[in-house]
């Protein structure tokens, strides 16, 4: 890859792509032109040749682009060649939904454990991953070299527990509490607000029928 | 309300100061001054202001802002008081998740029915509301007159369920399949791509680290 830099507009618009052109390789199709993905994805042909241009994708006359290169560069790009470790942080059904999520096997990234206060779900497994302590957390963190935590525990302990996996060097997280984490700068947070996705909804609809 | 259009930036912020609202409420507090609320929420005081001046939400000088009245006001932009009717449909984890979702309820949503194909499940009880054959979610949405589908089922069944729900009359859907629904323009969708905002996570960790 050449050090140019991508534009964050352009970057916004990667886990889509890479979305599209996993299920085409899944569906076995390895060309594309830029006009038949313009029309699956609803986005101009022209913005997609833009886009590719950005990493080398250029499409060739009368052949299209070759999705497995465009696939694996994105992927590259996106940093899913890294295999991060992931653990999950709370075992009710949210944790559990993402425990048996297929989507982080297929992207690379690895579950590494499942963390819970219930001594009832404590040692179950799920997805073949054991449900262990929240106790051990913190050393389990540090012993593995976590990358990522999966915030899937109510929302009064989750600054709390995230503050000090933070400490124990985890980098990055992935949010479901519903409340913003006060974490250090150089930590990396993407939030999954789901009250706030659901009153967008609620707004949408509601502006449809004023 | 006056008929005063709210921009559409004003909006965005909208669920997220219902969301903090509604905590001060949950702990007693009554009135909020914008620099509190700045501090708490991250976002100058003067942004604040003027976002809350868009809704007769006038702090006054040593009283500063009336929670509840705010809330409300809010929360009525939001299209919350409409009580919108909800059916989940997929009874898998992350079905049963949002069954037991305690912030439906707490935002007016109702919850009136779970569907699933899967006979194992059909006729159990999540969060009190009895899990129906999806055999039945037509006919059902037509007799109960429900606003909102919650899609948690697999991608491949997807946007045909949801084709099928819109004609009969299910105005919007929250979307959890992996895929884009090709809904007519008149549906409203609001879309929680797990995937995507994965690998969202996956590149701001990576670009720190390159």
């Amino acid at each position: 890859m050449e050090e140019k830099k991508i534009s964050s507009a352009v970057i916004k618009r990667l886990p889509r792509y890479y979305r599209y052109l996993s299920e085409l390789l899944e569906k076995g199709i390895d060309r594309i032109s830029s006009q038949e993905l313009s029309k699956k994805m609803n986005v101009t042909a022209s913005q997609i040749r833009q886009d590719f241009n950005n990493f080398g994708g250029f499409g060739q006359q009368g052949y299209g682009y070759n999705v497995s290169y465009l696939h694996d560069e994105i992927g590259k790009i996106l940093g899913l060649e890294h295999h991060y470790k992931v653990i999950i942080v709370g075992a009710g059904n949210l944790g559990q939904a993402l425990a048996n999520y297929a989507g982080f096997v297929k992207r690379g990234f690895r579950i590494s454990g499942i963390f819970d206060v219930n001594p009832s779900v404590i040692g179950q497994t799920i997805n073949g991953i054991k449900v262990m302590s929240i106790d051990t957390v913190e050393t389990f963190v540090q012993e593995e070299g976590v990358n990522i935590a999966a915030l899937t525990l109510p929302k009064d302990q989750a600054s709390r527990i995230a503050g000090k996996l933070a400490e124990m060097g985890v980098e990055a997280f992935w949010n479901f509490a519903s409340t913003d984490l006060n974490l250090p700068e150089h930590v990396v947070v993407e939030n999954v607000h789901l009250a706030e996705s659901l009153m967008r909804l609620s707004y949408k609809l509601s502006e449809k029928h004023s």
